[in-house]
């Protein structure tokens, strides 16, 4: 591809690092910023600099944070004694959006996954066994990932919870709401028909 | 939507004012950033603000550049007496990319609309009248925007150009390559079969 100037080529390959931004649409975010106001391009690196330079990830719970403390895990209004277990912080976003569950949570950074050199030890396992421990926590949701590398986490911390003695239990998998019955998977329809609930 | 801090807060804001980033891929690409080594931050930071900051526009053709004259202007290699008129860089680099045109540019900055406020002034069309007058140009060709403002624009460049005794031509309209001629709009297909050349 050719670029006009040096300095929009290296301003493409930064940003087509990114997932989903090809060189094509990297160039069309570039041109874009050349339109705009020189205080735009500023307050976009400032704002990029700032979030990785600054920030913080709660000493509790492990998620994103301003504070050495989240806002969530602050929250008195929260109930403490049920904790949803989640992979990344964007799940503690998605479980957020939908106004439905007032519990705390605890962001394991991953699964166990030895493809990819993910272990127990690089996980937020330990801690989250300290947590249940030491916070009268009666319930722990597990909501990683429905693969085999979330399945095995699951099952590993489900032994490890209930040695504690803790309640341990799973989001419910099944067709989604909305969802046509004929175009469901075979194991979630299974699953689905497993787990029914009282109408 | 729920963020985790006021920095990611930011950072996606400032990210979801690009064109075809919305809040949830802004989301995605901060986290993304979040996950990344300090110093991509920085990089891309850096070239966000240089490419912004230090980025030239060409003042024979004024297409982006990274000196006074950009790059094709000063190419000894590429024929003069021709000027392919375009609206934006990005048109050059689409050009270029075919590796079929040897000429030289002129970027106009836009085409004449009235709707959003463009006249004849805001464009870049005393400047290529002087280049022609002055550099022994023989031919231009439009490669505008088949639109109607790219049209009266067209339209308003050929009859000055003509005046000062230049060649006009307009880039080929027609069926695309590759393309069925059963989808091909009647406009397109109109054209292409008034302007069919010989096999």
């Amino acid at each position: 591809m050719h670029f006009p100037s040096v300095l929009v080529e290296k301003a493409v390959k930064e940003l087509s690092k990114l997932p989903s931004i090809g060189t094509k649409s990297a160039l069309r975010l570039v041109l874009h910023i050349l339109k705009q106001d020189v205080y735009y391009a500023e307050s976009l690196a400032e704002a990029i600099q700032e979030v990785r330079k600054n920030i913080k990830y709660c000493q509790k719970c492990h998620s994103i944070s301003d504070h050495n403390i989240c806002s969530i895990c602050t929250n008195q209004a929260r109930d403490k004694s049920l904790i949803c277990v989640v992979e990344e912080t964007k799940d503690v976003l998605a479980i957020e959006n939908t106004n439905q569950y007032f519990g705390q949570y605890h962001v394991l950074g991953g699964v166990i996954s030895p493809i990819e050199g993910i272990s127990i030890a690089d996980l937020k396992i330990q801690s989250l066994l300290t947590r249940v421990k030491e916070d009268e926590v009666k319930e722990i949701i597990l909501a990683l990932s429905s693969t085999m590398e979330g399945d095995t986490t699951s099952f590993y911390l489900s032994k490890k919870l209930k040695e504690i003695g803790v309640q341990v239990t799973s989001i419910a998998r099944g067709v989604p709401v909305g969802g046509e019955i004929e175009y469901a998977d075979e194991i979630t329809l299974a699953r689905s028909i497993l787990n029914r609930t009282e109408f």
